[in-house]
């Protein structure tokens, strides 16, 4: 319930992918707050006592439904889309919060490194949100946000939903979060915005593939900036975005070569080796880690011909 | 002067490019603590009254000399240098701090955007270390660290100081601050380790070329870490990495698309742009001000095809 929205969008109202054509899940004026549903990316496959085969059996015309689409009156091709992110709250089953990572064959940044399924399913406190316990090891600091945030494309068709495009889409940008204002670009009459894919907690690369999977409710305020000709997303935050996580600093780990995809295979490949060196856990499972809460970042990007990628890991995970 | 240090290794003790057939500045023992004086990446070519034809008549032949090298007794491939960076104290002139930022024509991320030469040149605290003034408009937080640290490589010759390599050299990274313990592979006997290219200020990314360029002196730990075998860099920093610009949060533009270096492009031209909008700033001013504070961040690497680049620019700077 949200006492202050003007709408909500319940979970039946999903769609898989993106399309113009799609008939709008509402109707709103500008300025609306709306209380989305929104299912975690396996659309329920994936439950709080889910194994590991479960994760073998996912059908992927099922995975990351979005809740929408709304129809903003007044949105033309040219504006911008202003969503200003309000708040997440966990959908708890029993009283907890839950999620799930999992490796995924095919997919992710090492996949040919990690070519078995693998799965962790997370408990957590919905109401305070307390750092997320993996085995008696580690402490994964918590922050909602939406992965999947955006509008239809112009293009006429059905669109795959994981690519994310210039009208947003499946950015997993981890500091989409509460209080972040959002400016999306508007390519089609009413921009058709939906929202789903949210997670708990991500690393800056989501590099595993998946974050801290889990189902919330969201609300968030639509507005429009008539004319705003944005080339691409992009967002303000309110205020830092890595005091959750970095009070105790970083081990940080280099790829450097003329290639920045390579650079950041190695950043993270480091990084599992140094996890399972230091810390006596596996490597898919120092994978997975990772990716709920590592980040990658470009160190330097001008010393021709090398650049070089950092991968870091907040050391308050494990210490 | 450093009441600690067990040896010193004066400005004149520096050298262009990377050759391990240098004889070695200084013979230490592990665990010595060194002071280096460094100077700045122009080698003294630019100062705190250079104008804008300076940065034209920049002799390449003398960018970014490193002080050293320093032998290492028993460092042999294979192994690590344990470097501990103690701390970082700029040479004043005058009773001040100084640095430049340039764009060099030819040189940084959107070179083919920029091809006229800048100059800011920049005068600060240099025991205090409070953010330097550009203009009456922006405030650059001071974090000072060492662009160029590093060790010899195994192959013969004379080898470019502009690329780094797995054994360090040009990193440019921005955390390599006071507190902060570096790993780098060994591949020669002695390891031959040696600092310079110090900075008062970056960005991850040094997306235009330069920092805030300033010479300091520098003192270290050197230490081994026998049979370490490894692949790239790593290090550990003693807290958080960017409390020093981010209370305030940050604006934030995005790439997205198939390719890394595209994306990270584009995200820096939409920060440029903003910049501009908003500030009222020409765009090789904001380009400028984006190297020495922004950020590129990998948001995600794994929604195939499309990468997401983010460009943080941290909104203390302004507000």
């Amino acid at each position: 319930m949200c006492k202050a929205c003007n709408y909500t969008i319940h979970g039946a109202q999903h769609h898989f992918g993106w399309d113009n054509a799609l008939t709008p899940a509402e109707w709103v004026e500008p300025g609306s707050t709306i209380l989305f549903h929104c299912h975690d990316s396996s659309a329920g496959q994936l439950g709080p006592s889910s194994k590991l085969a479960d994760v073998t059996a996912l059908d992927f015309a099922r995975i990351n439904p979005v809740s929408g689409p709304i129809f903003i009156d007044g949105a033309e091709p040219g504006d911008a889309l202003k969503v200003t992110i309000e708040s997440f709250t966990p959908q708890a089953q029993n009283g907890r919060g839950w999620g799930w990572t999992a490796n995924i064959p095919g997919f992710g940044l090492l996949s040919d490194q990690f070519k078995d399924p693998a799965l962790i399913v997370w408990d957590f406190d919905p109401a305070t949100l307390e750092p997320a316990l993996w085995s008696s090891q580690a402490r994964i600091p918590l922050k909602p946000f939406a992965g999947t945030i955006g509008c239809a494309p112009a293009e006429a068709g059905h669109h795959s939903v994981v690519p994310p495009r210039r009208v947003g889409g499946n950015l997993d940008i981890r500091d989409l979060a509460a209080g972040t204002v959002l400016y999306l670009p508007v390519e089609v009459g009413g921009a058709l915005f939906s929202v789903g894919d949210t997670h708990a907690a991500q690393g800056d690369g989501e590099v595993c593939g998946t974050a801290i999977e889990s189902p919330m409710d969201v609300v968030l305020t639509l507005d429009l900036v008539k004319g705003a000709n944005l080339k691409m997303p992009r967002f303000t935050t309110p205020g830092p975005v890595t005091r959750h996580l970095d009070a105790k600093g970083y081990e940080v780990t280099t790829g450097i070569g003329p290639d920045l995809m390579s650079g950041a295979r190695d950043a993270v490949s480091g990084m599992v080796d140094h996890l399972c060196a230091t810390r006596g856990i596996s490597a898919v499972e120092a994978y997975m880690l990772c990716s709920t809460c590592g980040d990658l970042r470009i160190s330097e990007i001008v010393d021709m011909p090398n650049w070089v990628v950092s991968f870091y890991f907040p050391r308050a995970v494990f210490e």
